[in-house]
């Protein structure tokens, strides 16, 4: 039996045979469980997909095979495998490695994945190119079920039939995406399931695809033989197999949307270690919504894949019936079909991620904004104190929306005037509006919103003060505030201001700034190119008003730290202070 | 026999017998073509599908049914039977209506149209709100072959199969895109139409719908009954039919690939009325790509179903072989392809529409940025001077790209500049480059371009001066040179600069100006918000330089004028240089 510590490169397990290989995934699942449950990470999928990994790189030939993981959050065997066996099995090493593949890692990784279907059309260029540059590799993608709802993978399986030369896909089938899986092409792999993968139709020979079925996904002699044969194929087929998403786990088969992805939990039983007690603005989400929705049957809540992240747990789901709609991991779908909506009467709220909702720019400008139906998003995990993984961060959504005509884009800063915007957005139909959920603490404050946001741009100001005036944007207002009322204690005064609207500026009262102020400070929690701030600098461009702009700088950063970033870009409460006492003397 | 001018809505025509709608779909046809002949539009795609949208007018009830013309560009014949007969019949008022369906202009029109493969994802937001709210209409979706190529296309298609109700989508299938169809889908298609709607596998049973073929797309009879039998159809259902492009006119029937769209023409002989002798853009991509694509056989120009649009003819197409991709109208797969392509060593080169990259921006960020593989866009039809459709404007790919991390966005100024720009993009392997192609006449300046654009964000000045400098991207920086010179005939000494990249500023340069300067005037043509004045502006925000920002204000113009536009934004050489005195005064 071979020691995890001995496996440096796919190469040592090449001559293992089927029962070493069958230990070694046993070793392997145990090794990963104790990580996970200590450190918790994509619990179900890395487990679903183990022996499938084994038999990927025991039978092709990475890195000179390419392989690409779609998502790639399914990837930790791979990484065991191929160099990384300390993250795994020493705790004091778990974080040497992220939680996606990474060129900056190892050359077993090709390129950075964290979105999902991507990794179909990024494996045509791979294969289109070798072809072209005169290669022989296999080319392998794979890709989840639950991807296959994204239209990327789509226009990816679609290009990658016309090859004409090898190009292997290998479908992980585990009946699941993060939640349930929703679209028609479900029934057809249901379909294929349970035909042994013989039945029609068939979604992938349609495309044009030379097809395998593999009923047991999790068997590594079925994995072995069906990619033994299709290795070095000359024409594109796809690999079908069904795995277990959770497998050999418990508590992961029994509950696979929670076990998608965890923090640590306990082994034993499956329980989590921590239980935020806090309201979350997930929760928040929920809660806002569902009186809407029950006095309003057109009030419909729409997830693009991701119903826990809007706080739609499986019961909520239920009892939400046709008022909740999951189109599965197609942001651009979602966005349309609101816009249908909103013009038909009904009132589509779609909740998404900051990170996914750049999957529907063009959706956003063409079927919503020129239309101007009134469709709402709430925007949720922005900013700084969020996801920091690079594949995911929330800080591109500032310059994305706000720059596109006819979007009313509104920055909340607590809870009551975050409910007061979702409200108002779901009532008024003139506009469609985005609402920039905070991902900082719930901030409860107990005042009264009651402000009138069909006066668009209308910022709001919330100390009179002198000489310099910040305007902090949705997160970073409290943090402002927290500044002005230290400096109030050491007497001085200076103006605060919530700017309620990231879509444009409130010229009114910029102006009126100019007769007692010297500088204003813009404070947002997203990049600086093309964000607030920069609007605020154009509009006092020639005037005599310093405009000081905070925000993030224009870079990718991964697995960040968000208190040094705060502090690095001078947002912390101490910072804004000493910034402004140091403008004043 | 009904007159064209009876023709009020299509009440109008419901009392037609067979032969009266053969006679007058002649009628329109007739009539049609003589409008494309004079006033040039979608010639092929409006004959093809003329039959086809009196039959739909005929069999179901609009406005209360709901028609959703994907593209929405063949749609003239919709147009004339919905009370805008007049804008085809009188030349006095054939610019009453739009090219796409308008909701300004009839009820008849639901959404602005005009990107392909929305419509399916927009119907299905009619159909869910309908069963919501409680209705009882059709929802029909109108959707060509070529538009399912697009993922947007199969996220409708997928999600609508799962609606359970009325979803009526009429598959117009004329065996073309603009250019000829790309992907593993158009085999099944081909298969379906050779087998009469029977063969196996079939892509829209394995979405889930119920299927239904016409053979003869152009025949009332056969769509008449194929529509009554689905009209009410309580499941999702395609119906598949196989119409002519160009049908009824032998030109365009022979070269549909030409009379996809065209200017004014001939109608005896079908040639064009006006040929430009002029260099253009397109040429000049061409021009410059063919000799890099001889040198080196990893060097390959991608479009995404708009071949012509980068210059690419049957023969040049033909000429490139390998080298020449066409993906099909799959903007996420061209980009992706291209970071799969240079990450495995070849050079791609992705030639598209300024309106249409922004179908692919989480790809830009995602695939290409985040991994930073050396992938080149050349984006063009961007800045006022270009397509005036509210749906094709290419005013906002500076806020897009310029805002990405790790993108180098260059902006060229001349046809010189340009191939400079474009031989470095394709030479170098460090970064992803976009290079922005002005729309405006091609300007041969006979000047040599030397610059290494490996030193980022450096500008270039052409000329100096002092107490102003203006800063004028890419197609705006012959204007600005225009008031330059004008105002040198005066005596008056500003500094010119060409700021070369638009996703950055050059800090030196701009700190140096403070010594001399008072004004900084930035120039582009592109909208202000998020656009490259706005870096400027910020960079300046806390010093005493006076920035003025020219550029497009944030919000969608339909078939504007070019010329007004311009002297709106103050960006002709004229009052570029008025503006200029009026500071020195």
């Amino acid at each position: 039996m071979i020691e995890l510590s001995e496996i440096k490169s796919p190469a040592d397990i090449k001559n293992l045979s089927l029962d070493e290989l069958t230990a070694l995934s046993k070793e392997l699942r145990k090794t990963l469980l104790t990580k996970l449950a200590n450190h918790g990470g994509h619990v179900g999928p890395n487990l679903g997909f183990l022996e499938a990994t084994v038999a990927l790189h025991y039978v092709f030939d990475a890195p000179k095979d390419k392989i690409v993981f779609d998502v790639s959050h399914q990837t930790y065997v791979h990484k065991m495998l191929t160099g990384r066996m300390q993250a795994f099995t020493d705790p004091a090493h778990y974080d040497d490695v992220t939680g996606f593949t990474c060129p900056r890692e190892s050359e077993y990784d090709l390129f950075e994945i964290g979105h999902t279907s991507t990794g179909v059309s990024l494996a045509t260029g791979l294969a289109k190119a070798r072809d072209l540059m005169g290669g022989t590799e296999n080319v392998i993608a794979v890709v989840g079920d639950g991807s296959l709802s994204g239209g990327e993978a789509f226009e990816g399986l679609d290009y990658g039939a016309t090859l004409g030369s090898n190009f292997i896909v290998v479908v992980n089938d585990n009946d699941m995406s993060i939640a349930e899986n929703h679209g028609g092409l479900y029934a057809d792999l249901r379909l294929l399931r349970n035909t042994n993968g013989e039945g029609e139709p068939n979604y992938f020979r349609s495309l044009g695809y030379a097809y395998r079925f593999v009923k047991y996904g999790n068997d590594l002699r079925s994995l072995i033989k069906a990619f033994e044969d299709v290795k070095d194929s000359k024409v594109p087929v796809v690999v079908h197999i069904c795995t277990q998403k959770g497998m050999g786990y418990g508590p992961a088969e029994a509950d696979r949307e929670h076990f998608h992805a965890t923090g640590p939990f306990d082994l034993s039983t499956g329980s989590p270690l921590h239980i935020s007690e806090n309201l979350s603005w997930t929760e928040l989400f929920y809660q806002t919504m569902k009186p809407m929705m029950a006095e309003n049957p057109g009030v419909v809540a729409i997830t693009a894949g991701t119903p826990d992240a809007i706080g739609f747990n499986k019961e909520r789901r239920k009892e939400a019936g046709r008022q909740f709609i999951d189109v599965g991991i197609a942001e651009q779908e979602a966005v349309a079909l609101a816009s249908g909506m909103a013009k038909r009467g009904a009132r589509p709220v779609f909740g998404v991620l900051s990170s996914f909702i750049q999957r529907a720019y063009d959706q956003m400008s063409q079927d919503v904004a020129i239309n101007n139906t009134p469709v709402v998003l709430n925007i949720n995990y922005t900013g700084i104190d969020s996801l920091t993984d690079m594949t995911h961060l929330g800080w591109f959504d500032i310059a994305l929306i706000s720059n596109i005509p006819n979007w009313v884009f509104l920055a909340p800063t607590c809870k009551e005037e975050y409910e007061a915007m979702l409200k108002w957005a779901v009532k008024q139909t003139e506009h469609p509006v985005a609402i920039r959920q905070p991902n900082t603490e719930v901030w409860v404050t107990g005042k009264e919103f009651t402000q009138d946001y069909s006066q668009l741009d209308k910022s709001s100001v919330c100390q009179q003060g002198r000489d310099v005036a910040v305007i902090a944007a949705g997160s970073m207002f409290r943090n402002a505030f927290e500044a002005v009322e230290s400096l109030k204690e050491k007497g001085i005064e200076v103006t605060l201001i919530n700017p309620v609207f990231l879509s444009g500026v409130d010229s009114e009262l910029l102006d009126s700034l100019k007769k007692n102020h010297r500088y204003v400070i813009t404070l947002e929690d997203g990049v600086l190119d093309g964000g607030y701030g920069e609007k605020v600098a154009r509009f006092y461009g020639d005037s005599d008003m310093k405009v000081i702009c905070r925000g993030i700088r224009k870079e990718f950063l991964d697995e960040y730290d968000p208190t040094a970033l705060l502090k690095e870009c001078r947002m912390t409460p101490e910072l804004i202070a000493s910034d402004i006492e140091s403008l004043l003397k």
